[in-house]
């Protein structure tokens, strides 16, 4: 369980409260059950007082044991929302790397099978998703995994040669689902865009991400852009 | 219940299934029961076989019956997931307008109260939303509404002078939970973000969210900014 | 000569002064004489009086023959910042599509030469750019023209297979000038890059023109793109 | 006179020649007529030969002394062009910065004055034009500068408070002239848009500014915003 505290100097702490159930902090060792999220309060042994909160989405993830760049929630929500992802949503996703996007996916209860072939990046991304029942991490190359035939929903890619994979695994996903492929390198556009015309796939699009992120001091500005700009591509099967 | 039918010809038909739970089309009516999304297939009376599927969120809200312009799922993923919103979520919402972004936080399974003080707007939301259980519509100034304290887990706005809003529903807003103000003009950025900074809010930041679609024909180009481009403000109570 | 008239209800034309040194308007026949750029003032032989400006560098653009899209200042003026173009600079230019580009360099009294294939685009930006002593148009494909050797100071492309034309006009280019691509296609920008890599040009560099305009009503928003978004590739000939 | 002078390992040196004709390299000392910009060649007195070659816009820039950020190239250049800048313009500048955008235009061979009331600033700056006898570099504040009427065909600024400005600066422009309004912060849009309004400016425009610079090392990539991410305000005086 991973809990957001907060001390009386407004710092912020990102504790992960292990199989032990208790996390040391430099007012002394907090414990799960003197957790309250719900009163946001927390109380160490030696009685000092945290705020205690249920980190958000992009805490989480910017907390990970980081083994590749991870996609982060502002990324992930989007293309989440453009493959229409929610609760039960069956979700096949390659490379895990650290498991940011998985973690997205997860905390929205879609059920997650997740391939990374990358052992020490499939370490961490399995730590960094023990927590969660709806996820199976696989260690390997997807495009080697059985895979149940027209089983998911979304097949959600960020690896080298999407065309390819997008072909290879065109049989898993069901009929009326949909495939989504990130992509920092805007090379990867047109031939995953090409296989998907020639998979007879419908609906066919795709954006930049590039959100940029806004400062306000003494005056509002741009700051500079948020995160990594990547591309997305993702269309419907018939 | 809404579908998404395809003809032979790949034309899309969006179409809403009655309370008499059937729908006309140029190819005869099309009753609930003949609709088998599983295996993405839907007959008519007459024999005519469409396929047919659910409707992608973005469909959803493209499809929706609009008295004010809505925000697009593409929007609301990004802003959804800065606000860690997902299953069971409590969600104050206003305005409600045409109810886009309502859809996009109810197929999440978030638990919503929406309000919307223009009546018109009110009866046209009333109805897109009608499916959702996990939404409450309300017709009224939200800032006049009785709303029980330390309630919500988000509050998420949408509507004129923002920071009087943020701070009169402060109150209603957990301890931990996060407030998030969408706008398309910039002059509201830096009076929310002050009024953020007095109400000590925690983790302030602003993001615009100016989405570019590509197309591919021949090559691949930036055809343009998908949507209509705005703002986002988002921070944490303490 | 082109003039901008404005009438009194604040109406705007763009009035071409032919060879026969006069225009039709609707409210008389101007004479070259008798506009005055520096009172701001012209009158028709009726006694109407206009206000009487030079056109900007956009206005003279938006209102050419158009064969093909021209390029808008708003772009050629990065561009031509990024190639230092100024008066004097002996600038090869291909294609000339509608004039454009070549407008702007020749408002900044650059030399330029310029080539274009296609018949049709030629005749009017032939027609367009006749007022400009320091253009010479050219019918026909640049790179069968019988250019001198180390001759531009900078070659400025806008064409099909921009990566060969670098190859094949790299002689005429001096050493130190620049070469600048611009193309609305992403995949122009690699094999651009790699080419001037393996040709040996020095500081490569590449940016994404997308330029978003913003409005002023009740209040400030974006308005969406200006133009058409491209790409520019540009570097130094060693 | 500044020069670009590139040694046998590619390394780049940017030697500004002073008044004593020469400057010192780790190859020895070089002279002004050592210098031969059409052949690129240039000779230490030790007989080590460098290319040599003009520098860019861009790099006359980076390598200024900077008392301020100054604008670059990229935004000067589409700066300049929707203010139709040219040979022979007469630009009233406020204020001077570094005179980044003083270099620009006065490469273009407008006519500049321009004023900075920041003393250190403006050393500087003075500096850094010293070369550019289109320049006349002002310290004082331009509000409280005895200027010409009617005298400028542009005003460009870049100060706080600019709407003020751009009232108390009216009386020196031009009819037909144009005003241009650079500013890093969102908050100054709305307000110098309306007093353009008041003061009936036509053709009121706004742009944000924000290149993104792209990258080719295996693939191609969006690298980040160049440079700091402005907003432009430009119309013109009736």
């Amino acid at each position: 369980m991973n809990t957001l505290l907060i001390d009386k100097n407004g710092k912020k702490l990102f504790k992960h409260i292990t199989s032990k159930e208790e996390a040391n902090t430099h007012f002394g060792i907090i414990s799960k059950k003197d957790i309250n999220k719900s009163t946001g309060k927390a109380k160490t042994h030696t009685g000092y007082e945290f705020e205690a909160y249920e980190p958000s989405f992009l805490e989480k993830v910017e907390n990970m044991q980081m083994g590749s760049r991870p996609i982060y929630p502002y990324d992930s929500g989007i293309m989440g929302a453009l493959l229409s992802i929610k609760k039960g949503t069956k979700v096949l996703e390659s490379g895990t790397g650290s498991g940011g996007n998985t973690t997205y996916l997860a905390e929205l209860e879609a059920e997650i099978d997740t391939y990374e072939q990358n052992e020490q990046f499939f370490k961490k991304a399995e730590k960094n998703l023990e927590q969660y029942k709806n996820v199976k991490t696989n260690l390997g190359n997807v495009l080697e995994a059985d895979l149940k035939k027209s089983h998911y929903d979304v097949i959600f890619l960020d690896l080298q040669n999407p065309s390819e994979a997008v072909e290879k695994l065109n049989n898993s996903l069901k009929k009326g689902g949909f495939v989504g492929v990130y992509s920092p390198i805007m090379d990867d556009i047109k031939p995953v865009w090409r296989k998907l015309e020639e998979l007879e796939y419908i609906d066919i699009r795709a954006i930049q991400l590039d959100v940029k992120e806004l400062i306000v001091k003494k005056y509002a500005r741009v700051k500079g852009l948020m995160g990594f700009p990547g591309f997305f591509i993702w269309a419907r099967k018939r």
